[in-house]
């Protein structure tokens, strides 16, 4: 497939802009319009062979425009349902997000083992009181969602020697996991994995993943840390609200169904919960073109796409 | 060589009687005594063949004893100074502090990257602000020390991309590090890995490594973490302060010159220092007679010991 008019839509498309045009060597016979996305109008659409955005504006109509391309890695905002016109190449930003989400789980569960927060305690009361640190080889974690990035935090994980299952639609083993269960109704899978220590969510946002962190899911846990580094919407947020500080000793949150999360939401001063602004994947505007000169080089020279979004599972 | 009488003094001397209780099997015609500290009489030196402590008591002879194990990995409690009996021998714990130093140190570091205060802070706020998380292969890393511990030190960061430069006595190249520099007169090695982003140390206490870390060498830091795993006696305490805010923006400290740190250490509440109560490496029981145990085999069958002290280096 050849590419002509490329039409990139970010809050960011100054510096896109700014990054590809030190690169150009690398776009002879291309064509560019950067706009934020207010300032999108029809005739853009028009123009565009491909489409390159966070998400689907309201205005946007597919028109000649056969390549989208996401600067994220969940697609949830583009593909808006099920709209979608058959024949368009559909790819998202993949690269570094499994290292990144990585060392943000990681961050937390060593803060845990490591008892930062009850040494902070003791260093303000100036008090010399040993706990012993527990080591990574003495857990068990659980991640949902054994895709790029599931399977990037397995290998982390795993090189400390932490015992690391998998929970995936299909059950389909994976190099790093232990084993990889299929998701079974009403959380049957946790029969088979009982009371993981740390349980992480990577799972993307499908109609099968909503709302699947539910109360069922929650009341088969005993003293876990629930990590969201996926999707809000898979969660059933009452129902986390009635588990922590029962089933769940912690929950570490980056990802919301409402973000900004609104400031009347009871999770911001619960004190079995860590929130940080979805920053567990941040792509940089660097990344971000370096996937796409990527993904278009792979498109332009007919190579297997490592990101092409199936549009039936969603992902 | 044969070992028939063993005398053991520790804290958890009832502990360690009742592991070995456990594991006679392999202890036939071995003789115990398991005493606290305070307990031990003139004549149950003359009894033993074998003495095993984490420290030399004050009443200590050598009388017949030809193997001295130390229940801890540093041995400068047991050395004291020069007044070693030549032919004896003397074997330390080593076990697996390699990883958990590892894990204390890569979670002061990621909880420094992911920037976990900033985003308490915002929390306590309900402020929904973003800072990029820095991932850990933009850092480099400089650790004081290659042996068994910065080794397996070097072994976790470079697994994440870090780059990992040593410093050591000999300068002699080692595994998992990009270089390994010779520690130089008044800090000069510095002058070769230019402004690490954090420097840990994990030098034993020796003659050698006394007051090495002192303004010399604080003076040429810029912005950095420094780790303390080592030894407390390897810091110029007053230079440190001084440093602090300085060239070193955090340090993380777990051995202090003197332990428990007085409550009067202007240490404990610098806002730019976080301590901990030496828990960077605590040997469990279990340890302690697993190590304790696999170097009594060694020894009696005459294999080579990986963990033989060399009394002229002092570890």
């Amino acid at each position: 497939m050849r590419i002509n008019n490329i039409l990139m839509v970010s809050p960011m498309y100054k510096e896109l802009n700014w990054l590809l045009e030190k690169r150009k060597d690398n776009l002879i016979n291309k064509r560019f319009r950067f706009l934020p996305e207010g300032n999108v109008q029809e005739e853009d659409y028009g123009w565009a062979d491909a489409f390159v955005s966070f998400k689907r504006p309201n205005n946007f109509q597919f028109c000649n425009i056969r390549w989208v391309h996401s600067l994220g890695a969940g697609v949830d905002k583009i593909l808006k349902g099920d709209n979608w016109k058959e024949d368009v190449l559909l790819t998202r930003t993949i690269c570094s997000f499994g290292q990144k989400i990585s060392e943000y789980c990681l961050s937390y569960i060593l803060r845990d083992l490591q008892q930062h927060n009850s040494y902070n305690t003791a260093q303000n009361k100036k008090e010399w009181t040993s706990f012993a640190p527990v080591p990574l080889k003495e857990k068990t974690v659980l991640v949902y969602g054994t895709g790029v990035i599931g399977q990037e935090v397995a290998r982390t994980l795993s090189f400390f020697g932490v015992r690391v299952y998998g929970i995936s639609l299909s059950g389909k083993q994976k190099d790093f996991f232990e084993y990889v269960h299929p998701s079974l109704d009403e959380g049957k899978e946790l029969d088979k994995v009982k009371f993981p220590d740390y349980v992480i969510n990577t799972m993307p946002n499908t109609k099968q993943t909503v709302g699947m962190f539910n109360k069922a899911r929650f009341s088969k846990l005993e003293d876990a840390v629930f990590i969201n580094v996926g999707r809000g919407e898979s969660v059933d947020h009452g129902a986390l609200l009635e588990a922590l500080g029962k089933g769940i000793r912690l929950a570490v949150l980056d990802v919301f169904p409402e973000e900004p999360l609104p400031k009347d939401n009871p999770l911001w001063n619960h004190p079995n919960v860590i929130i940080t602004p979805h920053i567990s994947a941040i792509t940089t505007p660097e990344e971000g073109i370096d996937c796409f000169l990527k993904t278009l080089h792979n498109i332009e020279t007919g190579k297997a796409l490592q990101n092409q979004v199936d549009l039936i599972k969603g992902f």
